[in-house]
């Protein structure tokens, strides 16, 4: 049996693998590799007799000229491309639908920006595993676009545990476990504060049975999320962002869209605020109590309904004139999704804290935000609403 | 006795109470009063089953409109003014002293700033207590100016330790503590990108003795500290700084400033990018293993240095012809410190947690801050020696 620590909880709204753990991670091992990673310079790190800091139990990446045709282990994936029933594994077929979707949502992107352009970093480990970073910054339309996959094999030390489940388990002291994960994320922030940020993650997770412990039962879950976060409302875009995301729920679960959509409002909670960072979509974890086939289409499914959700909104207001205020606000809720990402965001704080690729962590924070000493919107005010909406969620459908 | 936790651990560089904490924290007593205080509207909270959040054990403050003659409670300043000898207290000449210090250097920075002018608010706590918030917005020269003193009565709830504590004590579990806390503290960000932000606090605790141990000793220390952050290095000015700092400490102990130098270095610094937020100063934490009264004329010294120490560097630099590109890195640098003080400074993570007055927590954030993905100077630029000498800190005066 596996420690129960590792149990899928279902019925809460934890997580033990963080979110966005996948996708925005790529540690290095050691702090030591850490100055080289981030400055391609000759600055030599000074010896720091801070706190230990928590070792990521993942081999340090690689940077790679060209994408591999997968990041799956040999074994894996059967050897020669596709020749084996590996080919059909979840883990195989995940890992193909997340780079499509990687791939079809950056085109979609560029087209829209009409200027800007992915910059492309891609990344291996010798063990297994790797990612794609890929980043559009000071587009036309795009401040800064994020999106990127990444496979992971490695190894969650005890303190991953304890950063990545919001309940303190004090008694249970796990082991390290093996595990692989895959997952696509993206943060996508406009320049046109009318034209909302939307941020989206999907994710599969495995861990293996222990060496010492042959036969011992693996466990997978999936997890992910769409969610808008506007500055401003405009209700046809929202109920649309929705529509498109109850649309994709229905197609599985009458239960999907209500369920996930709730826990959506309660996993972006600014708790020092006592606000949403915005208006919310669906977003799960921990999903294994269904067919799990089933739930690789649903994620698929999920994937794909971003570019449908998205794209005709950013495109209606991509030119929207505005004025100076209207971009301070924008800026002041960018702050607020900085605060979210910095304190609360499960897959941030435990990627700072475990020595990942910072700069694949950080794509999310915004390219500028701003706060102000004690701004209050003036009630009634178009920026008053977006706040009221963020203080007390709404149901856009009915 | 005291339980051991709250000992002073003089040998460590951990603290007890968090920085900051003192004086950027003005605590509502529960989750339901935060949106009163946010926003000044009728916009209504909703009920959110989110996990419990920690109740901060100090009374909601009341917004009171005339600065009082002192935030003690009569039975700590003796009823009429000066009248009892708990006019020399050293808990009310710590205040007396960090509101005389709000006064002065606020005169001073608008007199550099020839047009801002500071904003105040001052709340109280009906129990005792109370603060001065200061700030000076998108002046001339200051972006944002915060200068705040606070004076607090409470109880120290269990959480509030282990979040104060970095190094965790898993087998002491306290009760509640009550004590008493003042401090100034401020945080100033200017316009210009080659004048530094500049940090101080100063800050002085007690624990009184619990009810029911009448006898037991009271515990005190002090803490504080002043950093300089700039953007771009002027070795004159550096050294000016520090050479200031090292003056004030060299009054009192040839020890201190080397000693609180490299503890600065320590305490500000971004783990997950491996270097600190800016070339520091001084710093120390739970300091009362020296006479009380030298360690009160001690702060007195630093926070008076305030003024010497940055005011003549501020007015070199503040009209110095800057481009875009070095206002660029300005705000890459004030991203860093919005990333240190929303993920490690322990005084805001405490200040969130428990629940504390937003608006005073926060004004240490910049009015803006830039994220760009993988940002790299080049090697042997302006841009590149800061960031090695907040990678590598060092010795300024030799």
């Amino acid at each position: 049996m596996l420690p129960s620590i590792l149990s899928s909880p279902s019925s809460s709204s934890t997580s033990l693998l963080p979110f966005n753990y996948f996708t925005l991670y790529s540690p290095s091992s050691s702090l030591t590799n850490l100055p080289s990673l981030t400055y391609k310079t000759t600055i030599k790190k000074s010896t720091h007799n801070h706190s230990t800091r928590v070792q990521a139990m993942i081999e340090k990446e690689t940077p790679v000229t060209q994408r591999p045709y997968t990041f799956l282990r040999e074994s894996d994936e059967g050897g020669a491309e596709g020749s084996s029933s590996n080919a059909n594994s979840v883990r195989a077929r995940f890992e193909k639908m997340i780079r499509e979707v990687q791939d079809s949502v950056c085109t979609a992107l560029e087209e829209v920006d009409g200027g800007g352009k992915f910059k492309e970093d891609v990344w291996s480990r010798p063990g297994g595993g790797g990612g794609i970073s890929r980043v559009l910054q000071d587009g036309n339309v795009f401040e800064k676009a994020g999106v990127n996959v990444s496979v992971v094999y490695g190894v969650m030390p005890p303190e991953a545990y304890r950063a990545a489940r919001p309940v303190d388990n004090g008694n249970v002291k796990p082991g390290p476990i093996p595990f692989f994960a895959a997952g696509v994320s993206s943060v996508l922030h406009p320049k046109n504060p009318f034209a909302p940020t939307v941020h989206f993650n999907y994710r599969y997770f495995e861990t293996d049975a222990p060496n010492d412990a042959p036969g011992a039962p693996r466990q997978w879950w999936f997890g992910g999320g769409t969610d808008l976060t506007p500055a401003y409302i405009f209700e046809e875009d929202v109920k649309h962002f929705h529509s498109v995301q109850k649309g994709a729920c229905d197609k599985f679960d009458a239960s999907f869209y209500p369920r996930f959509k709730k826990w959506c409002d309660d996993y972006f909670y600014i708790k020092h605020r006592g606000e949403r960072r915005g208006l919310g979509g669906i977003f799960f974890d921990d999903l294994n109590d269904y067919d799990q086939e089933m739930l690789l289409s649903f994620s698929t499914e999920c994937a794909n309904s971003v570019i449908p959700a998205y794209i005709p909104i950013v495109e209606k207001r991509k030119d929207t004139p505005f004025t100076d205020e209207h971009k301070a606000w924008q800026q002041l809720r960018r702050g607020r999704y900085v605060e979210f990402n910095l304190v609360y965001d499960r897959g941030t704080t435990f990627g700072l804290k475990t020595g990942g690729r910072i700069e694949s962590i950080l794509v999310s924070l915004p390219l500028t935000a701003r706060w102000e000493y004690d701004h209050q919107p003036v009630e009634g005010s178009e920026e008053w609403k977006l706040l009221d909406a963020c203080i007390n969620p709404k149901e856009w459908l009915h």
